[in-house]
């Protein structure tokens, strides 16, 4: 077993996740803690190499599976590269979003099968998964409106297209947490981000 | 489902596979068969891209299940973007390699866990098995000697270690039989290449 904390933060659009995290790594570390924040692919260098190739805009040929294979293996290269030595050494790893985003996104919403991406994925990640994950839950319309630019815009018919899959997603997310209830703690983002940072720190400070 | 023909060819190094192959292609050809002759990446763009990933020579960090998925990425977009739309088209489909490759190779013969490639693979392939696949069983002593250049040159310790893993190898396709003994035909590929030629040309024989 490693010796460090591996806690993924997940969510929608707009949930307030990556402002959280910032808060939350600050925090950590005035508290001395060793803290790695990293998203994938963190500047592992194979991990990179695939995610060019996941979003060349040209590959409009691109198939979903082999999508959700190159994702997983991007997963893989940085979570045995990056995560596992910062963990064995014993340090905190935040990480914005992991395996949980794939099964919402790629197997749920997109349609592809939460036990297929399920599968992939747990042959990319071989039993290393968070001993935290915090789910920042927001109402889309909630969160759609939050980064917005313009908050005066009236939703028009792409944004309608997104609420519709960000509800998807939402529907997805709750399906990760009945597949793993003890790991996954939901945060009600749709709060003032001040309040999420507030109900995070609460989750962490219980796992420590 | 397609009306076309999907084989493919699998065995060690050594096995006359590749050979007997092109002679496969010939006598079809001959006999007015619509023939598509194919092996991953087959100029596929983003399939090509992502074996770049792979067999960069510099990429000596590449952890073995992150070169898994990165196979079964590319064999995905191969199969999606060149097999099924021949084989729609009804087409005969000649592949060098496929799925029992990873199986037997990286599953069994590298130890990542032949179930575990199954699941992943599976994945990539969506149901698409081959029709028929020939296996070229050759004893990996008689294979290596056909592969090299000097036949009289003796047997070297490099040459033992390549035996040795090549004798795993051989063991990982009989499992591969045993979990398909239905769409695998084993061809004695110790005989003179010709007589490799006619039983293979038996079992396709068969197939039609």
């Amino acid at each position: 077993m490693s010796k460090g904390f591996f806690i993924t933060f997940e969510g929608g659009e707009g949930a307030g996740k990556t402002t959280v995290l910032a808060e939350i790594e600050a925090a950590l570390k005035e508290k001395s803690y060793s803290v790695v924040r990293t998203r994938e692919p963190g500047g592992i260098r194979i991990a990179e190499q695939i995610r060019t190739v996941i979003l060349d805009i040209e590959h409009t040929e691109m198939d979903s599976r082999t999508e959700a294979l190159l994702y997983a293996a991007a997963r893989r290269q940085h979570l045995v590269e990056k995560v596992i030595p910062a963990l064995n050494e014993g340090k905190i790893v935040l990480c914005d979003r992991f395996i949980d985003s794939s099964l919402a996104y790629q197997g749920y919403a997109r349609g592809i099968g939460f036990d297929n991406v399920k599968a992939i994925n747990e042959f990319a990640i071989e039993g290393y998964l968070p001993d935290l994950t915090l789910f920042f839950d927001v109402d889309p319309e909630i969160g759609l409106t939050r980064i917005k630019n313009d908050d005066d815009r009236e939703i028009n018919r792409l944004d309608q297209e997104a609420m519709h899959f960000h509800e998807r997603v939402r529907e997805g997310y709750k399906k990760v947490m009945e597949t793993y209830p003890n790991r996954i703690k939901k945060i009600d983002a749709n709060q003032p981000i001040s309040n999420v940072f507030k109900d995070a720190m609460v989750e962490i400070d219980k796992l420590f």
